[in-house]
């Protein structure tokens, strides 16, 4: 583990059920720590309970909003399997908890068997090409300075779509630091919300919850990822995403259902 | 609670953080219970302790397969909140853990606010013009008696795809039994897997982790359901669900992540 994402993620085991951490400081959006990132603290502390590596599939339902400072993580395996361990997980922040995590963890790789693949990564122009999204003290928030994201020109926030809400770009991490299976937590929220293309008087939708799928672990590179959304409705909207790495494999697939605040 | 559903998933607290309920006979497919029904039993449980009826997004990870007997329920709230109350579950048999439960809960409806809806519900022949998966002893299983399934008659499993594997058609409950959002529990996991539309040499796909967003509470009558899978690879497969209601309305989306088992 090098490099200021593994940093701003390390997890020290205390005993058999319980891992000391840190929120650091400039993971936040607005005073709220990116949800990507406390599930990747989290999702490290149960990966290390679990004795295997790689999230494949994680979910993580928000409780509490994610203020910097030092963080506990519970938890517990609930069963070890030949292939997978199944762990829940709680990151609190002084007794409160923050977020609740249940996930399926196993070492990635070495599969031969059937594939087959009905999509495609999303097509970008360079990166020099899109639009970076630079940090300040208020907003853009200085967790874009914590990733690096560059924005498919055609698709910035506040201009409205032609089909669903969606938003692309290239994901890495600033200084070449290499993106694990964890890494990929970050990656699935750390783009502009899908909604702000949509045209509705929405200004910010807090997640409730955020399932990631890891496939594989990522080439070196950037990262090209996608989101969409199809369905504002009841007071909801899901948000889809694909991560593919530099060698046009899909990494990882995520899902988050988000609120729309009630004026 | 009226019906063969309601029966066959109740719940009866025992104490604070326990449930009583049981497997029903027939639930299963092959020996191991339907995991949209198993899922049901267990939100039914955890929205007791909640004290709110709806799921809004629930989460199972699949830990042992569910013989019919009886079973017991710990459901422990995380959180109760304004509008969600957030429950960790699990379901176990003979004090095997057979599915790990993360869920939040509320009440469904009420809302006025932006609404956009990018999708359509799946386009279907009449029920009485779509296929009619009768139940056998063997296969297909009794379970197709428990629910009543009509699938699409171009998309038929073991018939190959031009695009990706997809499976779509109506459900509902046999009887005229009332659908509920726990009923869309087992709605998002009835169907037959897509990948048998997929030209591979692939006999059965065990569920590792199911989620389910539930958006409304349905209105009577048929639903129309449409299953998806676009990734098949490293030896997983997702599958994406949409409920439509017979009002035009979605009513629920589901996420599975299944695994291709090494020949």
């Amino acid at each position: 583990m090098t490099g200021p994402f593994a940093a701003a993620s390390a997890v020290h085991r205390r005993d058999e059920t319980t891992w000391a951490g840190e929120i650091a400081p400039g993971w936040d959006i607005g005073g709220n720590a990116d949800g990507g990132y406390t599930l990747a603290i989290a999702a490290r502390a149960a990966a290390e309970a679990s004795g295997r590596p790689d999230p494949v599939t994680v979910t993580g339902h928000y409780l509490a909003p994610g203020r910097p400072g030092p963080v506990q993580i519970e938890a517990r395996v609930l069963r070890r399997g030949r292939r997978f361990s199944t762990v829940a997980a709680t990151l609190a922040s002084a007794g409160v908890p923050v977020v609740a995590v249940l996930g399926s963890f196993a070492e990635l790789g070495g599969y031969a068997g059937p594939e087959r693949v009905d999509a495609a990564p999303p097509d970008l122009p360079p990166p020099e090409d899109c639009y970076l999204i630079e940090a300040t003290e208020t907003f853009p928030p200085p967790f874009m300075g914590r990733v690096e994201l560059r924005l498919h020109p055609d698709e910035l926030p506040f201009t409205g779509p032609t089909g669903p809400p969606r938003v692309s770009g290239w994901f890495r991490f600033p200084g070449g630091e290499p993106i694990d299976p964890l890494g990929l937590l970050v990656a699935v929220d750390a783009f502009p919300p899908t909604v702000f293309r949509a045209g509705l008087p929405v200004a910010w939708t807090p997640t409730l919850e955020l399932t990631a799928h890891v496939r594989a672990r990522p080439e070196p590179g950037w990262l090209r990822c996608a989101f969409t959304t199809r369905f504002i409705t009841g007071g909801f909207l899901e948000e889809d995403g694909e991560v593919w790495d530099a060698s046009g494999r899909l990494v990882a697939q995520s899902r988050q259902l988000a609120l729309i605040p009630r004026g």
